[in-house]
């Protein structure tokens, strides 16, 4: 029997095309809506509402439905209270929980909404005493209570940054490499600086292209200058910055030279042995076998950096969670405190960090390939801004455009 | 103080252009050469045969060049004796052990040689006995005695397909989109016979690019007629291939309508929580809870699968290998008996499974992006034939050259 | 001084995004708006409608934004009366003439609305007694009456396929390389079916990826069957098409083996010397010098064909306008009466035609680069439903489904 | 009958892959051959020399091959005399024409070596009095005696530039977008600083990307510091660039933000239409009409550019040659003096300059399009040097090195 909800949505539903959005997902669900009120912001500055009746054939239906309009910020007129239901396995969720958004989200317990701890795309709800707070599948517990259904839960859309005077005007544009792209690394370094001096952490996450565009220098530098407070990586980035090091004259020889790097030598696997002898990277450090380079500025400089491992993966390096669950609990942890996250050169490790970090975070990714980049929006970070370009010449950029002097 | 040492190559040295990437590599890592003979094929289904003498500035450095030019299939005319090292610690190497490359191997113990017994490049080499075999590095433990050094190593390039009259003639062909694909299709499919006559295993390597461009159907009957022996993917694929299948109305008719998937919905986290319930997939198998598709064709015939997890994983579903070490020995488990090797839409697996196979195993890689194409033979699996074509279609012809009736 | 105006529109403005679209062109020209009123359809089936007061500094600045604002569908509430001006030189506009779109266009002269009778994009709107036609601004001659301003213009949205049962569903889609591809080529199949049975021709625009991918025979079947009533191409397409057919044996083998075509070689430029000895195509034919392929078929069923130059040709063969401006007029005259588009595997000629055809024919594009789709999209030819997909499998398909028994 | 000619050639023919090449051509045009000899250089430095009998399956083939070699620098042991016949018709060459390859080539008329004056691709050799030429299929005239066959001609390869200690080292490099781009960009500007040094003429091939990258400024400043000898493009460059000139506060606004330039709009048609008022753009200069921007630079500094067009343009600029052959013709008479040659963010025009350029010309090609550096190579131009990277950025670091203070 066809079930009916109330749904409403507050902000610049037109020029930003949520509405769109919204009424696409309906028909996608194989729903159906009704409009009943729409009151438009007659400027451009001025906030739209919507009012909708939105129509699924079965209750289950409408849930599932009404999980998926909250990614878009539509919550129920009259959420009610929320529904919690306790696992029965651990790493087992209830078959009707609430999946979450990456938006920040409250919680109707008894008569408060309790604002979410940490919001992440795709997790549960767990309801413990007087808080709430997202789990991943993996980490759920037998006995932990889940929220269950869309009913009594509320997202809040974060405010769009165009209709700011703020510095961060390009968020609002597509992706494309037909951009001013010096203007875009100025943007970049600004919001670098005001992120910084509001106390707040920058978070890189990188892949091996950064060292094969011959960008370790550039990179290093702005470790030095305390624009790398958090890294995320695999293998690959901290194995061929590490080989660098190690192997400088030769190696170096060919980066200077542009001779670029070539796959499947000997030299990374007898760089990854080396590290392995010497227990982890910050040991190489210690034990003066490691002297330059990104990680080694890392270590120096007290920064934290979480590698994780991949199917692909020669050695690893000692210091690689070559369990990738494992891998993801510590990037979880070092989420709070983040203020601006950049994604650099790796795809794997962007769309990673995309699924942990909540809307709110800002997030730009660069990579000369425009799958990456569009691929990224695609799985649900929304505020994630695309730069299609080249790594070594943006990186050099940056750092010239942060560090006086470089 | 300069040391060199003579070395030899055999095959067909000029058409291939292998010597040509020989003299560079000893260019490259800063050696010198000299030719003192060439006797050059005088027809082209003739091999040649060179000698040089290569110069490096020290043992160390010669040595290196020495294992570097094995992965093109030079030998030291006088290889003498192989040395070997004790591990001192699980997980370390001795700092000069020998790094494999993908070729046959034999090595010289006394006055046998000894085959090795499955090449795979980036290793060392554990003597146990009169018994030599590939071990990676995370796997040799302390005690275990380890190849040091080119001495006593030779290597056996694979002959060239090309000057065959096999069915397999495009192997040499460099990558392109600009080919006559629908003969490639055929040609595929023939070899595929051929490995199946031969009673040898048929590996293929997936990503959900499968399921995206509607290929699922066509996949499955390639499972349901014998053709997939092995399968080797990541969480998403068997995600999405059943989450196809549990939801099948709704999705079905998005694949139907030709209106895609979307990326970030909640169907593929309740798909990985319904199998988490069950157990496994193979349990969902006999539960009744998954009834189509290709985890489930593959269950049903009792083929092997290796799952492998990665860091932008939810879920996972409760097969997957989370440590990713793990992982690669449970694939390195089924490589023995594979006849041919097919790896379709995935850049990760693909590459990981490169890693881990012998150069005397077909491959092909077929993707709509060539840099996947591109890169895999960069990393050392020169014997890669790369198809850049679109998944969907190709599969669909793939399955009527091999599917009568299809 | 700022001076205000009117606007209104009809149609799917919600689901499909228009309304953003529109808002965003508003201030992207420096201009404002108010929107005075919206009825919005209450269900997905139902159109809306809007009306705006947009606001711009000066009066040139408000014509240029309703001319853009157009583009969407979007005409003054109250158009009034065209202006019209003489050109005062060959080959120049007045300053301020109206530049068309490509949607349906009625021109207010006295009393009566006088539909434009060619609608093209980026042209002018030349008045001759009652009649309206576009005309490019090389064609436009002094004296020619000019349509002047956005007053007394009004366009006309095409109707939303999406709405429809039709078969031409994933219209609305966006470009994607991850979609069920066969599908796609049945419902192309299905459309080519359905517009040769209303006696409307179809167009093919193609690229000499064509003849590389190996689909020249898939192709010429297609022109046998009579699903080729109009090509345009440029030089490369014919002169590869008819060195396939004159050096038979050792490309054909090449084709057949797999081993592609390589560019640069002589062949290409013998076979265009021998057509241009023959005099042109036709007259190759009729010697019985071209005795086979696509352009053979074209001749032999008295298909039209133009083919224009670029500046890398070489040769060119004689059919060739070499002078664009002539061979874009050449392309106009086939306009007339076609009823469906397909460009496979040219980016300049896909968008040449693009910028000829009203937004009324049906434009499929297919590519196996993801930007060429783009680019047409990005360029006005909002609607073209691009597809990237393998050139060769893709043909072989599409003749399999139109062509029994091929 | 089968016919044999033995035929030599001297070089890097080793680490160079050559002969590989060579040998692979001759299999590729179904004949044969025999290594009669090979004296190879010792060590990298030297050169080699190889001696070989090819067989054909009768004369024509023969001498087509013969001439297919020559692409490679092998020539005749004994070339004997050159044989001339008289062209018919106009724009038809003799059937047995020699078509030419890019390299240096000198002819045997009597008991002289004639030097060919103007080496270019895919043309004829026309003999007058003791002077040889190459002449384009559409520009020879009947009467015109054309070298025919390949006897009495003999090609010289280029040196390799990797055994100089030239500043250009990177020459010998794979395209790539894993390389260190900063030192490329250095390397470019030292080889522009030489070449100027020397008196010869910078050409730059450009694409409408400088201008939607935000590279105007850069671009404009490397012209007004006399970089910029000469400059090929269409249509769209000179538009986009007139464009952003002309309605500076609009436009440069949107560049400012980095809200990029849509395609499509009125603008540029708008643009082209005051251009074609004013007669060409240095008259829109001289007017006042036009004041800033890349064109307007090259006006000024009265440097040449020649604008071709192509089907796909709007307008155009009354500058720009509507018949492609004609401004191939005007392209050809711009190469003599040239030095060095740069295309950027074109593959149209980058592949148009390649076929008329003389090998011994160097010439770097930049794109963040894999596919546009890779095809120019194929098509013949193997001097080209190609940079996958990002054009703004690029261009911005490129006048950072030449320009100081910019």
């Amino acid at each position: 029997m066809p079930v009916s909800e109330s749904v409403e949505v507050t902000g610049h539903l037109m020029d930003s095309g949520i509405l769109a959005r919204v009424l696409d997902d309906v028909l996608g669900y194989g729903a159906d809506y009704r409009i009943d009120r729409l009151d438009v912001g007659k400027h451009h500055e001025d906030e739209s509402h919507a009012k909708l009746t939105v129509t699924a054939e079965d209750d289950e239906a409408l849930q599932r439905l009404l999980m998926r309009l909250q990614t878009h910020g539509v919550n129920q007129v009259d959420p009610g209270q929320a529904v919690t239901r306790p696992c029965e396995h651990d790493g087992v969720f209830p078959d009707d929980f609430y999946s979450t958004t990456n938006l920040e989200t409250v919680v109707r317990l008894g008569t408060a909404w309790v604002p979410v701890e940490n919001p992440e795309m795709d997790c549960g709800l767990v309801v413990e005493g007087s808080r709430v707070r997202t789990v991943p599948v993996s980490d759920v517990r037998a006995g932990d209570l889940v929220v269950c259904g869309a009913a009594g839960v509320k997202v809040v859309l974060p405010p769009q940054e165009r209709s700011d005077s703020g510095s961060f005007e390009f968020m609002s544009s597509t992706v494309s490499s037909e951009k001013p792209q010096a203007l875009l690394v100025r943007q970049i370094a600004e919001k670098m600086r005001e992120v910084k001096a509001e106390g707040k952490k920058v978070l890189w996450v990188g892949g091996p292209g950064i060292v094969h565009t011959g960008a370790q220098p550039a990179f290093t530098a702005l470790v030095h200058a305390g624009y790398v407070d958090v890294l995320f990586a695999g293998n690959a980035l901290a194995t061929h910055d590490i080989e660098a090091a190690l192997y400088g004259t030769s190696l170096g020889v060919d980066l200077a030279q542009g001779k670029g790097v070539e796959h499947g030598h000997e030299h990374h696997i007898r760089a990854i042995n080396t590290i392995r002898r010497c227990g982890s990277i910050a040991a190489a450090v210690e034990q003066g076998v490691l002297t330059g380079g990104i990680m080694h500025a890392m270590v120096q400089h007290g920064k934290d950096y979480v590698l994780v491992g991949s199917v692909r993966d020669d050695g690893p390096l000692p210091d690689v969670h070559t369990d990738v669950i494992d891998g993801q609990r510590a990037m979880r942890d070092q989420i709070p405190g983040v203020g601006f996250a950049i994604m650099v050169a790796t795809m794997l490790h962007s769309i990673a960090t995309g699924n942990l970090l909540p809307a709110s975070i800002p997030l730009v990714c660069v990579d000369i390939n425009q799958a990456t980049v569009t691929k990224l929006a695609d799985r649900g970070s929304a505020q994630a801004i695309g730069i299609v370009t080249d790594i070594g010449l943006f990186l050099e950029q940056l750092v010239r455009e942060l560090v006086p002097g470089y």
